[in-house]
């Protein structure tokens, strides 16, 4: 069964798609705002983890509404929900399994019970989260195992995650995006794997 | 690094068990309130799986206790939760991983995020649910790959499930079990496991 996983090139989406991999036929999406955007890192870190890769756009008024959002509510987070539920209604339409990096720990984007149910009734897909059920510490742990991993500050990092184009947008409105973004945001970007032996 | 698993011999545990077991070295624990109680089948399953096997006994006022909170809620739910918290917190003593098979779609048992937090915090162990993240059908699809599996009524598949034990001493009490506990409810306990070739 094939399984369509969002992936940024990150530590968390990279194991989840590694975890699938066992009973999945996994491809790797990575979706942007803009057909501009460069992905090279991420395309890297694709070949790395040796699974086949789809970079897609999403339709143009989206990166508008995403700020918008921002900018009214002073907060990115409902913009980031909401990017990452219209990545994984898109990734419904194609797959009957569709997948992301959500960890435990995870505040957003974060789909509830509801939204689960109504994802997959809507679309008759399964939704899968690997790595629900395991916190931070286990998820770094077997990350360690499986792949290697350069973390940075966002900007600093390049990674398909969606923060940097809406912050880009919001910059290029004029306002000072660091008002609405958190000041230290870790960002991971997946370099390499490990073969392990025994 | 060890996982000690909350095992009954049915699918989810089993199958948590087998996702576990690829990055974790995996042990099984099934739980009983009586010594007398024969688990067979469920040391067949364990054998079947490959993995460590330990059966426990928990202290001897937790049964009385389980049955007391049937009788004045009406519902068999507290009770198991009650139980199965009790378990992950035994077994928390001893494993610095301790992982059950709770699903997405379960409702009992089912620690809450608070409760998840706790056990953590209290004991220092992290608390794993491989399957947390898959609802039903991916993990009967899974499950499927690797494990042969019977399927029964309670009471006609003997599994190392808390219900049993608890429906016999309601019983024993002179009340009718049928009142408190569902009438229907599918148990599986594995017989064999499934080589996957390719």
């Amino acid at each position: 069964m094939k399984a369509g996983v969002l992936f940024s090139g990150g530590k968390d989406s990279s194991l989840a798609a590694v975890l699938l991999s066992r009973d999945y036929s996994v491809e790797l999406n990575t979706f942007v705002f803009s057909h501009q955007r460069s992905l090279a890192a991420v395309e890297r870190a694709a070949l790395a983890l040796g699974f086949p890769y789809r970079r897609r756009t999403f339709r143009e008024d989206l990166l508008g509404r995403a700020v918008e959002m921002v900018l009214s509510s002073g907060y990115p987070n409902a913009a980031i929900q909401m990017v990452h539920k219209e990545a994984l209604c898109i990734l419904s339409t194609e797959y009957r399994v569709v997948a992301d990096g959500t960890r435990f720990d995870d505040r957003v984007p974060m789909l509830s019970r509801d939204e689960v149910q109504s994802l997959q009734d809507t679309s008759g897909c399964s939704y899968l989260r690997p790595l629900l059920g395991y916190p931070r510490r286990e998820v770094d742990r077997i990350a360690a195992r499986h792949l290697e991993i350069a973390f940075g500050e966002t900007g600093r990092i390049e990674n398909g995650d969606y923060e940097a184009e809406i912050r880009e947008e919001v910059r290029a409105r004029g306002e000072d995006s660091g008002k609405y973004f958190p000041l230290h945001h870790e960002q991971s970007l997946v370099t390499g794997t490990i073969t392990i032996s025994g």
